[in-house]
């Protein structure tokens, strides 16, 4: 098992099986030492500070993390072909008067820095939208550092 | 003509003159062998899931592409240097019920794939916005890969 | 001084000190000649087209410009380490019937392009988001290209 996973069952969390993307696209793509993973919503439905609370929200972007790396695992073998973390866009279903994107999307990125280490912090975007796919709550799409093969 | 131009013409589809960027950017930027396509909107104007159908927005997404591929001619002057596709975003303005944003930019993914095969397929996001400019329904943001000059 | 803050300074503007990240991600990250920051928030808060006026929203996005160098500078000491400006993504926090996104976002292409001259043009997009962290008017997200250490 690789040394990431070793962290996320000391953390007591576990990768699920992943689902496959439906229609033309790929859960991650790579060029040189950029993976370029495709956004992914929470199976966590509703709008952040109305359907669901800001805590709820946060725990909607760790899982939302879990569901990309496994996506990852799947697409490149290993986890530990991650190097480093680059770019977190957090796109958070909000209601009108929610204005704590930032607080939601720190569901990753305390998870990413906690597995990865300081090559986990990353340049970040928070910013709430008004819908989501499948109506979910969080949708996260992040830009990894991966080693480079070639 | 190009490959892919004779694909387009094949598919019964073909690039018209592009309308400039009007402001202080370009129509698209490369750094190595990343091109970086300004976001574009559709002509196709309304929210998708009141104004117009799931249907049209596809259709819109696939019109969109078009408009982005004219542009990128232009600027490098043969979309064979074009040999890949890694990142298309899709901001798609959508009613509050709608949260089938991932079926409308199939219209832009699946024209990808038909053009470019296998390297065309690509990672992507596909998000719901309450407004876009000119009040398009919807807008595509892309990461192609190039042939690199250097 | 760098040479791009002497442009700033014969502009009448300048740099504030930057606030630090409030949680586990940074200002801006490297990797290879792209410096990925983070998204920054305008100081000025409120809807664009119902609470500030089109001319409130170009100076919000301009001003979210500045407190971007300012961090940049924090990160890399030097301003004049970056040599050109990639992709600008702005996320303009819009009411239902705003639709001139893109001329809010020249607020931050002409400042660009005034301080970097051809190098700071760029691909961009302009986007309409329902609300945005601490209800601010203008969220900014820019790849700048870097000198290149390795």
């Amino acid at each position: 098992m690789s040394a990431i996973e070793n962290k996320l069952t000391a953390l007591g969390l576990s990768l699920q099986q992943p689902k496959p993307p439906v229609g033309n696209y790929l859960g991650s793509k790579i060029i040189g030492e950029l993976l370029f993973a495709s956004g992914r919503v929470s199976d966590c439905t509703g709008e952040v500070g109305t359907d669901i609370s800001l805590e709820q929200g946060k725990e909607a972007a760790r899982n939302t993390l879990l569901l990309i790396l496994a996506i990852i695992k799947q697409d490149i073998g290993d986890l530990d072909q991650i190097v480093g973390v680059i770019k977190v866009t957090g796109f958070i279903r909000s209601s009108t008067n929610f204005t704590k994107q930032p607080k939601v999307l720190d569901g990753a990125s305390d998870l990413l820095v906690a597995l990865f280490g300081e090559a986990g912090r990353h340049a970040r975007t928070a910013t709430g939208v008004a819908q989501l796919p499948f109506g979910a709550s969080v949708q996260l799409d992040i830009i990894f550092q991966v080693k480079n093969e070639s």
